[in-house]
């Protein structure tokens, strides 16, 4: 067998999920195994035995491994920084534990958002493209740049914070510890802090405060997208807020990158055009120049596995044992 | 003589600064003649007799021309496009124009705060550095990028508006037609307007409102620095306010792009401190990476023939005839 596979893998602080792709961009494996979350080498090792118990898939096929994490990851030299959903793997040297499970093969490691990023660019919603920007929205936004078909990771592999570009000096209170960043309006959290809020206005929809009522701690974007569905006023107004905020971030990346176009990503992207429409508008508005204010702004396409999807193609390309 | 000289020329308006450049990087000549702002064809050829006529430097040395222009300019195809202050050379064939007078050399041309900045990252306040943002704050506010020591030109040569990054919705009103851009805040139209509404404020300083109505519509931004460095409080809150701002826009570039330096430049710049040190104090603590808090926010160093530099640069490594 030649070596022309290589596996991407996102390692999430519960699972890795994994692909192995062939020569021709074929995905011929997508699945998960568990996270050690005290254990990089051990994971890692696991994630070779599942791949060598593979009916006729040696390992000795693999050309290279890309591995995606969240937080700050040194693309040189391959260890892992500040990771809130990883601390047990905080500061270790993955391009070793890599090395040790494989051997020489060609490594890479980026961080997750990045990844995401590269597996739209080469094969979802980002394909054909020389620059985009992606933000994701989770609990928490991410988000990553290409430029001239590379991403931008930045001095110190700082790049990408796009969540936390300030959009209103004394907006709602983010994470981070700063006020009205695009995280804090975008975010899961901060839409769902939101949402509570508008359940105790007694301007809001009956039905509104009714839902926010019973579904107390249990809360979540979904149960706010389907009273949308169903055109309440304030869960339109809720998302129509959101997708402004969006927006301003977008119109200003727009006006300073001028990508050809931007991705949108993550599970409160799940409400679609109740986010995007509102997103639209502002770029149409407030971006400079006239090509800039008709960028395409898209939902992603890969779903779960983008980001291994994305360091399996940067595995692919690397082509440098490192 | 060998072909190892190249010329970088600035077109404003009224004047096209140039500079005549050596294989060593020494400037062997900084000047500036008229331009007809209705004639690209023939300021080029004027531009082309002035540097024949120096004694012993034939033309026939030039290797390389740059030329950098406010406006949008294609990189790619030697065209200047939208440009408020050269409406007359509007749509014009600078490649053209470029190549009946110099015959068949070098060539490139470069919006004017692009070619700024990589004078400055060539010569100047950028040296060394891989990744940098510039912010031009004149009468207007404009930017630039660049990534990898590339000069991040974008989708429709587009990018680098970074004075319209939108820093609040409900905002000062901008000329773009929008509120809240950066360049609402820190142009020197909209600092004037602010400084002026500061002299109908009957809590502003009795000092600042005598100054604000004795120099009526005669009013400069160095006014304003004047009274500052007087440590006048209203004057200080001026800049503070502005600078606060400068740091929000700068701040959200460095979450974004992680540059390794900002270099801030333009007649508004000349505030110094008064506007870099609020500026720091939010990049200190609005960044989200431990690294990014510390990105150096910097002065420009090389005046005004920064975009002559630049072009120059640009020029000498272009190395193609286009």
């Amino acid at each position: 067998m030649t070596k022309n596979l290589v596996v991407g893998a996102d390692v999430g602080g519960t699972n890795v999920k994994y692909v192995l792709v062939d020569s021709d961009r074929q995905c011929l494996a997508q699945d998960e195994i568990p996270t050690d979350p005290a254990d990089p080498q051990g994971t890692i090792a696991r994630l070779a035995d599942t791949l060598r118990s593979r009916p006729g898939e040696g390992s000795s096929a693999l050309a290279g491994v890309g591995l995606a994490c969240a937080g700050i990851v040194s693309r040189a030299n391959g260890t892992l920084g500040r990771s809130p959903n990883l601390p047990g793997w905080q500061n270790s040297d993955l391009f070793g534990a890599l090395r040790a499970t494989f051997g020489p093969l060609a490594f890479i490691v980026a961080n997750d958002v990045n990844a995401a990023l590269y597996g739209e660019f080469r094969f979802g919603a980002g394909r054909g493209c020389r620059h985009l920007v992606m933000i994701a929205l989770g609990t928490g936004v991410g988000g990553g740049v290409i430029v001239d078909r590379q991403l931008v990771t930045g001095h110190g592999d700082g790049a990408g914070e796009i969540g936390h570009m300030t959009l209103q000096l004394d907006g709602p209170p983010c994470p981070c510890g700063n006020r009205g960043c695009l995280e804090s309006y975008c975010g899961s959290v901060g839409l769902l802090r939101e949402a509570r809020r508008l359940g105790r206005d007694p301007d809001a929809s009956p039905a509104w405060r009714a839902m926010v009522e019973r579904r107390g701690d249990q809360l979540t974007t979904r149960d706010c997208h389907e009273l949308a569905a169903r055109q309440d006023r304030t869960a339109l107004g809720l998302f129509h807020a959101a997708g402004q905020r969006l927006g301003q971030a977008v119109a200003s990346l727009v006006n300073v990158l001028a990508p050809d176009r931007v991705i949108i990503g993550g599970g409160v992207a799940q409400a679609g055009d109740l986010l995007l429409a509102p997103c639209r508008a502002m770029v149409a508005t407030q971006v400079m120049s006239d090509a800039g204010r008709l960028t395409p702004v898209v939902p992603a396409e890969l779903g779960p596995f983008a980001a291994a999807m994305g360091a399996a193609a940067l595995a692919a390309e690397a082509g440098t044992v490192p």
